[in-house]
């Protein structure tokens, strides 16, 4: 298939791609910047502009089979500093992406959307795909949207979309600038022998995916015509205490930890109910957390050794 | 109180100033322009401007004690032609006053929704509050978004809101030009010789309320403390053909119906469930359906004659 992968350079993006192209893909890639880890890999296509650049968007999507959506100008803790440029930059743009596609008549597409924002705070754990959504953050407020207006295009014009509500992921690439993931971060601060900062008292339970089976599950997803909503987790949660202690047996090394007070906009306890992928898509989390960690502190040794050069 | 009324000079807001006023409110009006059907009223201070100027809605709200927000610059059958300028127009500028009542410590807000369109294709009749939200126009799209910052709002900053999702309200002073509402349009058609035209079979069902109860529970949802959201219907559906001949009776006269094709955006069949309303709110509509449209016959006999002279 032809596969255009929209935010294809980042963290969650370039996994997507090296798992696109071992089965065989097609994959061309819209992004704003190169990606930092690799050279441009010869067999993709490379678009880069700015979201809102709609005419290169169009060009990019020229024959394309599927869209996989993974732009996001925001993160969950920056979204609420200025919700007016998180709906500008986020919802207008994929309104214009929808608007395009049609037009392009290109049906498929699948969206990752965020299983940790849209929900609020869960009133059933492990969260299943019907759960109300009631997002205490813009970017899961602009998620939402996103997710009525692919199913508006669906009902009205025939658009096939596959929304994926993904957990948190980790993994190599991850950014450790303190907002793309607490795993990266945690684990950069504690191989720089850096005072760990946890909001809140350590309670606060997530649900963590490797990113290369996040990846995996939008292979799959773009591969099949299911349409509608899949969480994308492990089904299981763990607390922000737990999650060091496995970073200190992945690292070998042992963390300090700084408490401070908890964040607003953080939802105390959230894990992702997964039998929907399971059943639907065959899909299941194949790295175990604490195998997780030792790949990621694989990748962020040799990182840092290589930047110490 | 001091109550602000966003959108007081157009159909619904000129019957809530009225009720407002009638119950000994203190009022003030924000709006593009003033009413047509009325000189301004004494009592009331108006402030005249597009909803994206924030300086003077930020005057407007000053020592105000309730918002009421009935802005709307979009209608369900045009939002698609244009769902970026909807974001835009709506959803932007209604965040931004919500950003505007924080800083300046105003509360408390009822906003006006979309009991017709937030639902979608209703799964249960009639739609409790707590059905999933499935729009499928952009108005509906945006009205969510809406609520959701809402609740947002609320639950980071204290925000106290109350969003009224109103059923297909109609009266004295609604618009006739097709856009605004079909018991008008149609109403007027007949009146004026004209060939009334139904999208569909006719069989398309909706829940109609008058005008002056809708203004009721708007003035007392301002009044109260309730939060959350609430239902505003007839809780009684009617289709197209009964309604024409509901009509007909009111005004003694017999209409030439043309059927075309069904519009993909029109959901076939809703009527709200206003139990909660009843209980929380102790609102209950007071205007039968055939009693509304006498009325409405009554002023708009009479408008149309003072229009000719």
């Amino acid at each position: 298939m032809k596969i255009l992968v929209l935010g294809g350079n980042g963290f969650i993006g370039t996994h997507i791609l090296d798992e696109l192209l071992d089965a065989g893909h097609e994959v061309r890639v819209f992004d704003r910047s190169h990606e930092v880890w690799r050279k441009p890999l010869p067999s993709v296509r490379y678009y880069l502009g700015d979201f809102a650049n709609t005419p290169l968007l169009a060009e990019a999507m020229q024959g394309i089979d599927v869209v996989i959506h993974l732009i996001s100008t925001t993160v969950p803790s920056t979204s609420n500093l200025d919700p007016i440029a998180d709906i500008q930059s986020n919802l207008e743009n994929s309104v214009r992406l929808f608007q395009l596609m049609r037009s392009a008549n290109v049906e498929r597409i699948v969206y990752l959307s965020s299983g940790g924002t849209v929900y609020g705070i869960p009133s059933i754990l492990p969260v299943p795909e019907t759960h109300p959504l009631n997002p205490i953050c813009s970017y899961g407020i602009v998620k939402v949207a996103i997710e009525k207006y692919l199913g508006m295009f669906e009902y009205l014009y025939g658009l096939k979309p596959l929304i994926v509500r993904a957990s948190n992921p980790f993994g190599p690439r991850q950014g450790h600038q303190g907002v793309q993931g607490v795993v990266s971060t945690f684990m950069h601060k504690i191989l720089s022998d850096e005072k760990i900062t946890i909001w809140g008292d350590g309670s606060t339970k997530r649900d963590y995916l490797y990113v290369t089976d996040l990846a995996r599950m939008c292979r799959i997803a773009a591969e099949s015509n299911l349409t509608g909503v899949v969480n994308a987790g492990s089904g299981r949660g763990l607390n922000l205490v737990e999650l060091v202690q496995m970073i200190e047996t992945a690292t070998g090394k042992g963390a300090d930890i700084e408490y401070i007070a908890a964040r607003s906009y953080d939802v105390p306890e959230i894990v992702l109910n997964i039998e929907k992928a399971r059943t639907l898509l065959g899909w299941s989390p194949g790295i175990s957390m604490q195998k997780g960690l030792s790949l990621q502190f694989g990748w962020m040794a040799q990182d840092m050794k290589k930047n110490q050069i």
